[in-house]
């Protein structure tokens, strides 16, 4: 499966209005602790890959999860291949990461704020040192790919917001500029 | 914590009598498949690390771990450093090393019966492959590595085992020569 993605900085209090009009259904707030790890043997700046341990703590819950990401995979969108499991301890996991030589190299905090409008989930995230976006986002098999993004377009203009303003650049990259 | 792990082979019906008449406590008997993981960067073989995804079925529920090996410290036994973490998805988590560069080298499979003997764990292994093996383990800190190794070889002489007959070549390599 691939991950559709389509990112844009947006005043969440306007937002919230479009989405309430639009009938979006409010999920859960999660708080996520992503750390970002370096490898040892590419660099996964020049590869376009990413190795994460997120952790998201909901109410009095924490959960964590190790994802790969491939590099992208479409110009236009963000879309990437993604390979992820949860894991049962978050520390451990980056243990023995680092006991394979990877290093962390940065995390992304971030309040994060799920809706869902039709098969699309609508995310409003407000990053520690960055402010406020929205990011638009499904997962499709491959073939869906381009249908999935024109889709995602529309439907930042029915939030009244504009694709043009998309940024490519992750959270992560973002805090390293 | 530092894994104290002494393994011999043996028959187990021999020693299945030798733990009743200690009054030792039968536990679980679970299957396990044990992947092993070339790193793209290192030698392991040469550095004396393993990384490993096992996936351990009990009865009708399968769950799996990750687990990262350390040099072993210790000439005497195999005592190592061990970092692991249970993991949602084995193929997941096995997805995620190959797309990082890391290549499976082999799988052990076995079946394996704990029993426990005051603080220790007894473990009787039917090895695909390989045959009977009884290990005798216990985590303990950095400090008691040394006594917890002699009170292992004198458990295994309470079970009718010679500490002499020690094997420090682990099932993998057992397998691979």
């Amino acid at each position: 499966m691939y991950e559709v993605e389509v990112k844009v900085p947006a005043d969440h209090d306007a937002v919230r209005d479009a989405l309430a009009a639009a009938g979006a259904e409010e999920g859960a707030t999660v708080e996520q602790a992503d750390t970002y790890y370096d490898a040892p043997h590419r660099d996964f700046a020049s590869t376009d890959e990413a190795l994460r341990v997120r952790r998201v703590r909901t109410g009095d819950t924490e959960d964590a999860r190790l994802t790969y990401k491939g590099p992208k995979v479409d110009t236009r969108s963000k879309t990437r291949e993604e390979i992820e499991t949860g894991v049962e301890d978050a520390d451990d996991a980056g243990a023995i990461l680092e006991a394979l030589g990877f290093s962390p190299a940065a995390t992304v905090r971030k309040r994060r704020t799920y809706f869902a409008v039709g098969e699309y989930a609508v995310v409003l995230d407000d990053v520690a040192g960055l402010g406020e976006y929205v990011e638009v986002e499904r997962e499709v098999p491959a073939a869906d790919v381009d249908d999935a993004r024109d889709a995602a377009y529309e439907l930042l203009e029915t939030l009244g917001l504009d694709p043009a303003d998309q940024i490519r650049t992750s959270y992560l990259g973002l805090l390293l500029e």
